[in-house]
């Protein structure tokens, strides 16, 4: 772990990223070497900085990000946490910029992604559709910031959450809106077909605007499939042709079945869903062959 | 500052209450030596940690609470921080209890809260209606809990924020919900008086359930005052007789100007305000005359 260029374990107890959750974050993949989203991750990390007007200094990251990276095993998952540092008077920013933290740890990747196709992306995934729901904003939508007490108290819903274990409980929990609208996975975003056309939740209210949800609506197109931001309801989610998730540890999920209270949907796996996989594993592993280590 | 009763200075890069703001946090004014609404706090944190299923030995915190303040001037603010500690994967919390995070800070008593009364008492104070909105969400709507981004986020639309400068800014902020419901300030509670009746926004999508408004609700109505909670939008709001904020830090401050875009409304300091400012202030001082310190 590195805090600011430093090897250590512990962060001020003044920092505004504790106290506020003042701040943004990063979930990066590390496969065979390469981070294959990393500019996407990097892009997003800065526009979220620009809005909380964070100060990041990308350079400087971008050294750390390799100081830790010569250390750290192949295939991983890098986890980047940027706060507005310590300081100020309560709720209000310090005038003059306190240094921003930047914290850089390294997490193992999940035995379930080292199997190649994973089990979930191969045979799709069970979900709940979670009880706790998402509080929307619309000026806060669609950042990846550190306030995610919504998402801790949905994924207690889960059994077996990140386990990967489909005998046991639940892969991934959907969650909604106050007002019903479906939004998201607790740690994915959401894709639905219907009537032969993709859409996705458009995040204007809630909803954190995932790597690989920005990647493929830029990416299915060129494959012929339009692609829609929506405002989903269960209605249009129970009809829909095929449901899949996405984040940029797992990649694609097809969603095979989804629990709400005492009813169960069930989808079988079609062929967005399978484009989509093959999208995402293609980038994936498109330098699998290089010598980068 | 005490970290798990240990003097301290910084917390595990791992928390749980920096990486996801999973946790809640309460702000203590002493005075004189004396806590006059510490039992209201604790009962308030108790019931946050049961809602959110973080464990708390409110024993423990007592006596680490009792340690602290040994040392701490008589007048002072202290911040009480819990978290759910570390550990867990990704948002789902650890299955076997993480330790609990306990940090206690002593902050200074803010000098304009020196002067008796306070300068923002007697006069009132200007507040700007924000343009950053809250969100909301009626499962977490009352907790005070460490995501606070959105509080961050308005605070930096009101300069002098906290240095009491009638001149060069504004004292408060006020924040609505995306919908046009008024719900609170920054870091205060809204109180409005219409045709003699006393009203406060509900938060039953969004807002904290401050310790002083909680303690009006309870003690106005034994001066003859209905308190009835409610849903006020801007309309509502600026045809009030009457308009106050209230906090455990700063007590009850009569608003006298409401900067709204362009538009400035005012209000003159009216009888519901300075009962609540007795009521408060009799409570804080029901001890000066003790010994103890």
């Amino acid at each position: 772990m590195l805090i600011n260029g430093l090897t250590d374990t512990s962060i001020s107890a003044n920092d505004r990223g504790l106290h506020y959750g003042d701040g943004v974050f990063e979930t990066v993949r590390r496969h065979r070497g390469h981070l294959p989203f990393l500019q996407r991750h990097l892009a997003r990390l800065t526009a979220s900085c620009e809005r909380l007007a964070i100060p990041l200094d990308l350079t400087l990251l971008q050294q750390e990000l390799s100081a830790l990276l010569s250390q750290a095993p192949p295939d991983a998952i890098i986890k980047i946490v940027i706060t507005r540092g310590s300081g100020g008077r309560g709720y209000r920013p310090p005038r003059e910029s306190a240094e921003t933290l930047r914290l850089l740890q390294v997490h193992p990747l999940p035995a379930a992604l080292r199997v190649d196709p994973p089990r979930e992306t191969q045979h799709g995934v069970r979900v709940r559709l979670c009880h706790h729901t998402l509080s929307t904003n619309p000026a806060t939508a669609g950042l990846k910031h550190l306030n995610r007490l919504d998402q801790v108290l949905a994924s207690n819903e889960i059994a077996g959450y990140s386990d990967s274990d489909l005998d046991q409980g639940f892969d991934e929990g959907l969650m909604m809106t106050a007002d019903g609208d479906v939004v998201e996975g607790i740690r994915s975003n959401l894709f639905i077909v219907r009537e032969g056309e993709v859409l996705t939740p458009d995040l204007v209210r809630a909803g954190v605007a995932g790597i690989v949800r920005g990647f493929l609506l830029e990416r299915l197109p060129a494959e012929g499939l339009k692609v829609t931001e929506c405002r989903p309801g269960m209605n249009e989610l129970t009809a829909a042709e095929e449901v899949f998730l996405c984040n940029s540890v797992f990649g694609v999920w097809p969603v095979i079945k989804l629990v709400e209270n005492a009813t169960v949907h069930s989808w079988s796996i079609g062929p967005v869903a399978r484009k989509a996989i093959e999208l995402y594993q293609t980038t994936l592993t498109a330098h699998d062959n290089s010598l980068q280590v």
